[in-house]
C-alpha cells in the first residue's frame, strides 16, 4: 500500500477572474481526494456505502490554508496523508504541491462515518478500520 | 448599516447522490457572503480591485463545521459577521441557518489584502478599514 | 399563473481568467430556472419526483448561444417560456438578459419524463401536463 | 498528431440526487477537451492568448444530447473531434462514451476566435489554422 498522489493540471474554469484557482475549488481537490481514498484505499465507493450500507462518510469539517496562489495549466500533486483513526470518523491532511514540492493549499477534512437511517455517527467498520490502519502506517513520517 | 443576511434556497445540483449538500459548496456560499460583504458594504467589489487597483482580497483562510446536512429546496439564511480587521485581513464568520435558527454550517473565512503586483500582503486601505469597523460595530452582539 | 422570471447577479466564481462567465455556468442558470419549473409551477419538486415516485425529468438536450459575455456583478433576468408540450417531453427556451432587455443567451432545455426503475421514457403526467398547458398558455406571445 | 481523447472516472461531486451526472458538467467535460485542443493541439493555452494577445477562443454556442445517464465512478472516455474550421470559428464533436463504445453524451462546441479590445470576432490566425487543418486531418473517419 502506497500513499496517494493525484496528478492534476489546474482548469481555466476553476479560476476566477483574478486569474488564480477560486478557493471553493481548493476543497473540491481535497474532497475528490478523500473519495479516491474510500474508493481505492478502502475498497468502498460513497455510493456503494449509501447503496448497500445506507451510511456515508459526509465531511464534518474542513479547513485550508491558501498558502500560494494557483493559476490555470499549473501541473500538480494532490496527497493524502490519513493522520487520525477515531471511534466514528477519520482526518485527513491533504496537500497540493507543485513538482518542486512547494506547497500551494494544504486542507485538513475530518469524514464521520454515519448512519443516514439513524441519523447519526456510527462506528468506523472493521474492515475500514483494518485498511485505514494500513493506510496510516503506509504513511508513516508524510 | 445592517448585518448583512443572504436568503437562498439549496438548489438540486448543489447536492450529491446522497441527496445532500456536496461538501466544497458551503465553502460556495460563505465566499459567495464575503463577495457580498466587498461589493455592498465596502462599496468596491472584486473586479473594480483588480480593475483600477490591482489588488484583491483573496481568502488565505477557509474552514467549515458541517453540523446538519442540508437538503435540495431547503431554504436557509446565511449571515456574516466581521470577527477581526487586522493590519491587512478581515476575518469572518459565516453561519447558515434554517428559517427556525438551526445552524447547518458555520465556516471562518480570512481575507488578505494583497498587491498582486507586488505578490503580497498589503494594508487594508483607510476607508475600507473605516467601512469594516463600521459594520463590525453594526454586527456587535451578534 | 405568471411566466418565470429569476433575478440573479453574475458571481465572481462564475466567471473565468477572461473574466467573463465561464461557459458551462449559462447551463447551471438554465438548469436552476427548469428546476424552479418543476417546483413552483408543475408543484412537484425533483427530490419528491424521485423520493416519491422513482421518477424524474432529467435533460435529454440543452443547447445555448453565447450572444453578449457577462462580466461579474452584473443583474440579470432569466426567462422561461414552455415551447412544446410532448408526450414525455417538455422543451423550454431560456434567456439571460440584462435590465435594459439585450439578450446575454439563449438555450433550449428539452426535459424527458423518466421511470427510473424501467430506465426509460415516460408519460408527462396528467396534472403536470395540465399545469404545463397553463403555463404555455400564460407564456404566449413571449 | 493523433486525435485526443481524454480518460475521466466520474466524480460523486458531478452527479445530482438522483445519483447521475448534473446536466451542466457534460459540457464542462466538453469545455475541457476544448481547454486542451487549444493548450496541446495548438500550442497556445488560453491563459497565454488573454495575456500575451489579448484573444481567446470563447464559446458561442454549446450543445449537448445526454442519451445515457453516467453515474458515479464510471470510467469514461471524452474525444474530440474538429469538424469545422471557418473564418473565425471552430466547430467541434466531444464524445463521452464508455470502455465499450457506448456514447454516454454528445456535444458540439462552437468557439470564436475573439479580439477582446475591438469585442468582435477576428481571423483564426495563421499558425493556428495550420495546426487546426492538421488536427482536422488526424481525425479524418472519426
Amino acid at each position: 500500500m502506497t500513499p496517494l498522489v493525484i496528478e492534476r493540471v489546474v482548469k481555466w474554469g476553476e479560476c476566477d477572474p483574478a486569474g488564480i484557482i477560486y478557493t471553493p475549488r481548493a476543497i473540491d481537490y481535497a474532497t475528490e481526494a478523500v473519495e479516491v481514498f474510500y474508493r481505492d484505499v478502502v475498497g468502498i465507493d460513497w455510493l456503494a456505502m449509501k447503496r448497500d450500507h445506507d451510511i456515508g462518510a459526509p465531511t464534518v469539517h474542513a479547513s485550508c490554508d491558501y498558502l500560494r496562489p494557483l493559476a490555470p495549466n499549473q501541473a500538480v500533486r494532490v496527497s493524502l496523508v490519513l493522520e487520525t483513526i477515531g471511534g466514528a470518523s477519520l482526518t485527513f491532511r491533504v496537500e497540493c504541491a507543485g513538482e518542486d514540492g512547494q506547497v500551494y493549499f494544504r486542507a485538513k477534512m475530518v469524514s464521520c462515518i454515519t448512519d443516514f437511517a439513524a441519523g447519526r455517527a456510527a462506528p468506523v467498520p472493521p474492515r475500514m478500520r483494518e485498511r485505514a490502519l494500513a493506510y496510516q502506517e503506509a504513511c508513516r513520517g508524510l
